[in-house]
């Protein structure tokens, strides 16, 4: 399997993807495709020991930094890790591409690059969130601010494709985010999607709330991308507080330093259920390619379960299920 | 002063009432008027020392449940506790009135009983979320699923009256919440509402997200009641999953056992944070009178500071400045 990944996507680009790069293509057996400025790719990958890995470089000589934004971008650096990396993709020259690049950039280059699927309204961004029980994949997070109920009932097809093959979940219960459990409950928006749920043949289970997300009673929660976003970044928002308000408590005196010591593998159980290594990176859901974007904050450990995830997406065939999922109800 | 208390709002009533109604009393040197079933009021207030409180009951047959839709049970239980109550505020029995029962329900009868102050287009329920600096007031967080970009300037204009005499901010900060901090992030509301907000007059810092609002850089934050309904519950589910996860993890060996005694005081800066007791109940803004709700789960300590907010509205006259500020703008 060949797989493409934008070397100047994260934070501390390139060196977490050169790495990631020799370590996922030993333990994936794929080779690896590294796209962007050659010289320095060049210069990072000479320092590593290679051996039993198989990767190349391709060059682009631009990059998509953080503060650009997305649609002008996309535009005016048109030679970008990312474009020339969805091209080689498009061209057949790779499964997947893998970014921990700008999303909105990576979304706005994949429509401009690969387009939709087939009946697809609105491609969407997808978040897995950490539950009680495992993962809930929220879609969307951001894609698109203003929705249609039919947007709504096309999410939960690709978010239940997406939750069925990659997170390995059977008939993945839907949940339509609400102010309220009881239908019924629920903005115009929500109130009009209720009924096409009900009837899509998927497995609904009707209005959920932050109670039911988080305690992993849904696999997939439907949202409208504003509303989406904002539940994704306050969630984190809530996450960073508590845990640096329990920090600065825990350093403030000898005692409690020594009883964080001792505590220590408590709080690595939460670290565990909370750390997005565990799924590295996601699909955008309704572009027609694997195109799979990671967190820009991705280490090397995290890059190489972003690979990982792609490698399966390929495995699996996603791309073709997600196709055919649309397809079936067109 | 004379402050009027649902005895049979709370989950536990009528125990955190009657004996809030009296530790309130004899704090605050007011008089509260506990309403709710006579006969069962009667008997738990003569099993405590009164002295030195000055404590009535005022009999209402009937209670609101929590599973009591608000707007049917407001008409079929008409002598609903809440209703009674209500009623003797418009009559002028007493200053404010304070509840910790539904808090859609409460909104229900108010907006029956007592309407809107003039001007209001939608009164809107506010609730104080715990940041980094303090509190920030979010608002609507339920009353309106939908909404007029006007509605969101008055939630901005009737939380800043609240956050300034009741919370002490000086010319408080509003935030628009939006799915990006950039102008022109959002969607077809916060679009609309933005440069409403900038020529309110009010000191409007822009477009916040989850990072700002838990960061405590807004002292008001306005969305509309559905956006603002999914934030405040899915940050108790967050808070709640952080909360549990940690505490099995410490209670999972010996070791993290005394490690978390040790740490004991580290858990309760947490604690004092998140905790609700602090502010105890919050106003309806935009109803023709002083209804503060408190949270179902109060108990007698949460409810005094439930008396206590409402003491100080009525102390500083908060009605008559959420009118004035609302009659400026007309």
């Amino acid at each position: 399997m060949r797989i493409i990944l934008d070397a100047m996507g994260s934070d501390n680009h390139p060196d977490p993807e050169v790495q990631a790069a020799v370590e996922a293509s030993r333990l994936l057996g794929d080779e690896i495709i590294l796209v962007g400025q050659e010289p320095l790719l060049r210069s990072k990958l000479d320092a590593l020991d290679t051996s039993g890995a198989s990767v190349r470089i391709v060059h682009a000589p631009e990059v998509l930094e953080m503060t650009d934004k997305p649609a002008t971008a996309a535009r005016r650096k048109a030679q970008n890790s990312m474009a020339v990396g969805m091209d080689l993709l498009k061209a057949g020259e790779g499964d997947a591409f893998v970014t921990a690049g700008n999303t909105g950039g990576a979304m706005a280059t994949a429509l401009f690059r690969l387009g939709r699927i087939r009946g697809v309204k609105r491609p969407a961004l997808a978040a897995p969130f950490p539950t009680r029980k495992g993962m809930c994949v929220v879609v969307d997070v951001g894609a698109n601010a203003e929705c249609r109920p039919e947007f709504l009932v096309q999410f939960a097809v690709l978010g239940s494709v997406y939750a069925e093959h990659l997170l390995g979940v059977k008939e993945p219960r839907v949940g339509l985010l609400s102010n309220g459990e009881e239908p019924g409950k629920g903005n115009d928006l929500v109130k009009a999607t209720y009924p096409l749920l009900e009837k899509s043949g998927l497995n609904f289970i009707g209005n959920v709330e932050g109670k039911e997300l988080f305690g992993g009673e849904a696999d997939v929660v439907v949202t409208d991308g504003f509303t989406g976003n904002v539940l994704l970044k306050s969630s984190e928002a809530v996450t960073k507080l508590l845990i640096d308000l329990l920090r600065e408590g825990l350093l403030s005196s000898p005692v409690t330093k020594i009883g964080a010591l001792l505590a220590k593998p408590a709080f690595a159980r939460v670290k565990e259920v909370l750390d997005p290594s565990r799924i590295g990176a996601v699909p955008l859901l309704g572009i027609d390619g694997l195109v799979l974007v990671g967190h820009g904050r991705s280490d090397a450990a995290t890059m190489v379960s972003a690979l990982r995830a792609a490698h399966e997406a390929a495995e699996q065939g996603l791309l073709d299920k997600l196709r055919s999922a649309i397809e079936e109800r067109l």
